[in-house]
């Protein structure tokens, strides 16, 4: 798969399965909804925890990247022909948001992608800034 | 979710999203088809790497698991509507399976799954031996 090909994957799939490290050194894994931001050849990707009362894995996702900010992400295509198997993986740094733009710019970037969002003002936001795009597919 | 709920998840998956740990500590995440194997309270999950060449994911994720047997996988269903996604999450420890009968037993339940799936008797089995499961809904 060329990156161009991945790159296009990631602007489409709906749904990625985000991968951190707990302080203790286990993985921990969960499905997340994301919005890839291009400027050039500088991409991040964008997520939000909205204001609601955190759920205990959100928490524990914001404290695996406090103490380790690497993380990678997949999205892929199964299909029981598996000759139609892909999958593009994501490396890269987690850090929250602090700037006001910026968070901004991600929340419109995530709005577009999910209407339904609803992601309030006072969300965490993070940025994934990517250092790596591995794609593969089967056929 | 209740536990039963979420075992009927894991057994009815497909595919789930395998988060292993680098031994430098950075994450990796990729898909794989797995079969459950209940016997009682006792859990495993089987997947296998077959003995055609492997793939470099294939050997990092076989390095990882060696050097950190700590994994955790997820599957989940993402739907537009957010009142019905849910997912469930298994945390335990993987190993390369030596034993040959237990090797026999995970082929049989991975053919049984996957008919096509045609795993060679030279492949790599690993087994998760579950240690937990979490299940959530968002309804």
């Amino acid at each position: 798969m060329t990156r161009n090909e991945a790159l296009q994957k990631l602007r489409e799939a709906r749904v990625g399965r985000l991968a951190t490290v707990r302080p203790d050194g286990t993985p921990h894994v969960i499905p997340f909804v994301f919005a890839l931001v291009e400027d050039g050849d500088e991409l991040r990707v964008y997520w939000a925890v909205d204001d609601k009362p955190k759920k205990r894995t959100d928490i524990q996702r914001l404290d695996n990247i406090r103490a380790n900010p690497a993380v990678e992400f997949v999205v892929d295509g199964y299909d029981e022909d598996w000759r139609r198997l892909w999958w593009v993986r994501v490396q890269g740094d987690a850090t929250i948001v602090q700037d006001d733009a910026e968070r901004a710019r991600a929340r419109s970037a995530l709005a577009a992608r999910y209407p339904r969002s609803n992601a309030g003002p006072r969300e965490t936001v993070i940025a994934i800034h990517v250092a790596g795009i591995t794609g593969w597919g089967a056929s």
